[in-house]
């Protein structure tokens, strides 16, 4: 039986023509694009054409703008202790807020290690930031405001072009974590009037390992890997070559197919949401029902555990995700739902249901029949599914 | 007309069992190792596999002390700022010397940015190193002694255990770059006594983008990635599987191959150094002439500009690279070949010619031929050119 996959969050797979170009550089045994021998420069050439369709994707005022890493870790890494580094003169205070990913979290607690000082604002029980919440937590050594684009886990998306008419009018750097919607949602760095923004090759089926990293022309940032002059001196370092390819085809393919992808997306969740009743009760949606990721549901199940659930759907080769953190060995439950005001047992019953282009709304129905048995085995087994309320959801 | 590359040291071709590899891992679509479910657990399996691989490479004592990166640079710039800040408080003092790769030079110049000081050691005429100037450099606060394996341009090998006994007696950490010698020379972590050690897979035919760094079971080391717990916690973000895939298969043949391969680079290098005087007059082979890499040829023609030389054979379709650094714009000459104690014009005029297992005889005896055309025309131009002394090749 075939697996179907709805943790595209995870990893997504790469689409024919990314591979198809990934396979073709391989074989072509590109050379190193700083040499300057012929070698070389047929590399640089590849190199180039890749920056430019990648800069294309998110509107860039020219190729340069963006900086190759290996990854929305890097680049998320590169940003927030290359910028508040870089312009630590300015300041040591950072703005950010409480549902970061880790990679924005414990890069600023880095930053708290060298001097830096923070203050996280709250967010809402749809999980949006109050932009006044940010003009608010401003001070006059505040060197950094870095607000996620989207949340991984329960797919808020937040006003990031309002968040940056503050940092603007009080002239603070403004860094954005967009590695779940960058290739998913129209991005414009322009129109949002980021400084730098975060992203990764594999949220639009480009290779993992391989990311990109906006930063404004003009604005001043330390690498995060010193020694070479690669990447107009952001980034030293052999280029990933063969990934950035494949990473500058699916980017070319995210901005051509976007419509035709956000209308597959929508269509597979609202399959998901509306079907949901019919197979379940007592559940809660989690994020913000408008500004909110096309291909991801976050699903607090009351009663059980989601750890439970995702692995007895494995076991019917149904991928999901679950934000629980049970394998961390820990039983702390996500800080993104509980910033929320979720309960702490409902958080630790949420599964996180991500689609992408390659799934049908056959395999939401797939996902429904077993969720709804699942959920009725474990409910049976569980000590606390004594009432059954009404539904919430 | 086939280009013949010299400058295996810029970017080694993919072997073609490293590229089926990477093909294959390309259509099998590996999901997130780190995910729990059955996906994910094929993908933990093939990054683990390759680690085991990459581990017996350097004779680690357990595999998890290896951490994937994205290369060289990566790894360089994680062990000098990890391991220093991650211990500062024994002190803020760092022992390096005169001829490291940018990748260490500017990462130490960072710290120097976070307080840190910095003591760097000359080297001989050969470009080695003297341990004992190395002990005598550490002070009460030294935390860290980072010194390469080999050198990038001249290939001289450093006495790193000898460095590695001074250091342990001392309890100081000792990092060593060996990014141009792992895979290509003998490395026995254990027996060389550091306790860490970056290196990447382009050097043995992997692909670029990716490399390794080998922290010793027990040493405090800050990520450079902050983020998930990816890499038992020592670099976070989701892996580039493609590629790691490709380093486990180029470091499973660098090591069964080891013996041959060096047997074969040692016939190339001794064919171009017997020869070299029957072709060219008033050159210097610089480095070390026992403790040196395999496949490398450091070579100063006097009077003439390296790069005018690299350029000419371009034409010809032979690759080879220079570091008079004539490209970025500044007529600097490479600190590596001042530090040696090189005339600067001599510097200037320096070739590095490195052979990689796809050379043949044929391609040393192409590029004498030329290289014997090419220095006669440049020779004619230059003003520099006068009266012929007797060669000190």
């Amino acid at each position: 039986m075939e697996v179907i996959n709805l943790d595209h969050i995870s990893a997504n797979p790469l689409i024919p023509e990314v591979q198809e170009a990934m396979i073709a550089a391989i074989k072509e045994n590109y050379g190193n694009p700083s040499s300057q021998h012929q070698i070389g420069e047929r590399a640089a050439e590849a190199l180039e054409s890749a920056r430019e369709t990648v800069a294309r994707l998110i509107n860039c005022a020219v190729p340069k703008e963006i900086v190759f890493t290996s990854g929305g870790t890097e680049s998320i890494n590169h940003a927030v202790k290359g910028l508040a580094l870089a312009n630590a003169e300015k300041g040591k205070h950072i703005v950010t807020c409480n549902i970061e990913h880790n990679a924005v979290i414990r890069s600023v607690r880095r930053l708290k290690a060298l001097g830096f000082q923070v203050t996280s604002v709250p967010v809402g029980k749809d999980g949006r930031v109050n932009p006044e919440h940010i003009a608010k937590a401003i001070k006059d050594d505040t060197v950094l405001v870095t607000v996620m684009h989207s949340n991984n886990e329960i797919g808020t998306i937040q006003p990031i072009e309002e968040i940056a008419k503050i940092t603007r009018e009080k002239k603070v750097l403004f860094h954005s974590d967009a590695v779940d919607s960058v290739g998913v949602v129209p991005i414009d760095v322009q129109k949002m009037g980021v400084d730098a923004l975060s992203f990764a090759s594999n949220p639009f089926y480009g290779p993992t390992g391989v990311g990109g990293l906006y930063v404004r022309r003009g604005v001043k940032i330390w690498p995060l890997l010193d020694g070479g002059t690669q990447e107009n001196n952001k980034r030293a370092g052999a280029e990933n070559l063969i990934g950035i390819i494949g990473m500058g085809v699916a980017a070319d393919l995210a901005l051509r197919e976007m419509d035709a992808r956000l209308a597959h997306l929508k269509k597979l969740r609202e399959k998901l949401l509306r079907e949901l009743p019919n197979y379940i009760e007592e559940y809660i949606i989690n994020g913000h029902p408008e500004y909110c990721l096309p291909n991801l549901v976050s699903l607090s199940v009351k009663y059980i555990e989601g750890e439970s659930v995702m692995l007895m759907l494995d076991e019917d080769k149904i991928a999901i995700s679950t934000r629980s953190a049970c394998a961390s060995g820990s039983l702390r439950a996500s800080h993104v739902l509980l910033s929320t005001g979720l309960e702490y047992a409902d958080a630790q019953g949420t599964l996180v249901i991500t689609f992408g282009v390659d799934n049908t709304e056959g395999h939401i129905m797939r996902f429904l029949t077993n969720l709804k048995e699942t959920v009725k085995t474990l409910r049976d087994l569980s000590p606390l599914y004594k009432k059954p309320a009404k539904s919430s959801g």
